[in-house]
């Protein structure tokens, strides 16, 4: 059974795509114009959400792209790209693949909403710029242990680097990221360097390509 | 070693407190004014984020809502409150802890935010209406799921009902509760009849007295 993921060029669901790079496993790319539910109606019989992305493994469906990690890590990943509930780090693990997304992208999406996407004459920049910083105060939070640690927990790459490392590569789309800490910084250029990173653009770039989507990232358009 | 939850009134704090009560644990229950990060500062010290909850469990410390959900379950209701990696419900349970903090809640802190804790000179009506449209657009698409199903997901009371069934709840301080569909507002009754749900009401107002905490809900605060 191949697993199928809809996504929308770097938009959030280019985490589970990371994720599957991570692991090797073969996977049905699937490319929308974003946002799908304006440019592609037809994305509401994949996902009634309309949001990115949508992954299917046989007959379950998931939307949510911090759980996707952490669903393909358990599956296909014991001990390596997961942590295991009877390892040290477990908790922490939990947290920080949590916190990637409900602390690290939401306030971002806002950003994104009020400062590029809305009309003019409902853009709030008084809103983008509240939650710009609000997620750069949550964000320092990370730098102590950045500065000692080359990954965020356990002693290795995990989920919960997908997990936060795209709320990082999302605020370089949103200039945010020339306001970063160092160690944090760091870290951002640390996991797009890795071979997975760059084999996922890659594999989303063919994609689109072949099925005749705009390459522009979603956090541009 | 005892469990330490710091804590606001109905904050999002609420999850992990219910879920302590849903399994019986004993836990040391710190209750604070309504932001913490602004009422008193001490509390930085706790949780370098400024934010509720904060979960001390020896070593750990957790600050994701819906994370300490998953790991109490995990360690302490495994195959009840928890949903197993062998369960073929496995893959929704993680998606529904997710979507009920990173798609249910967050959009109502920005109603929260804009219409009611800034200064006149700096609400959002329209970010409020926004965020308020968007909550109620995504927590429809529960309604089959919830007129088909006592619970959300394994056929059974789960950790996933806590994450979602929070959010209920902070949709009816934010009146937003009477524009439920009929199967959503069902269930929301459902969850707040649990009898650990309404121990973990009594527990907080009873912490708060005695801690000399106003026994104000955060979202009215």
């Amino acid at each position: 059974m191949t697993i199928t993921l809809h996504h929308c060029i770097s938009a959030r669901s280019f985490r589970p795509l990371w994720m599957l790079e991570e692991i090797g496993l073969p996977y049905e790319l699937r490319v929308w114009p974003f946002p799908p539910r304006v440019k592609d109606k037809r994305y509401f019989e994949h996902n009634a959400l309309g949001t990115v992305p949508a992954f299917v493994d046989g007959a379950l469906r998931m939307t949510e792209s911090a759980a996707i990690c952490q669903y393909l890590a358990q599956r296909h990943s014991p001990r390596a790209l997961d942590v295991a509930p009877d390892e040290p780090a477990f908790g922490e693990y939990l947290n920080l693949l949590h916190f990637g997304e409900a602390t690290l992208t939401f306030p971002q999406t806002l950003v994104l909403r009020y400062r590029r996407f809305e009309p003019d004459e409902r853009k709030q920049p008084q809103v983008a710029d509240d939650y710009a910083t609000w997620f750069l105060a949550r964000l320092r939070t990370l730098e102590p242990r950045l500065a000692a640690n080359e990954w965020l927990c356990a002693g290795r790459f995990t989920a919960a680097d997908v997990s936060v490392g795209y709320a990082l590569v999302l605020a370089g789309y949103l200039d945010l990221a020339d306001r970063f800490t160092p160690a944090v910084a760091a870290y951002g250029q640390r996991v797009q360097a890795r071979a997975a990173y760059q084999r996922a653009l890659a594999a989303q770039d063919r994609a689109a390509i072949e099925q005749g989507v705009p390459l522009t990232p979603a956090p541009l358009a």
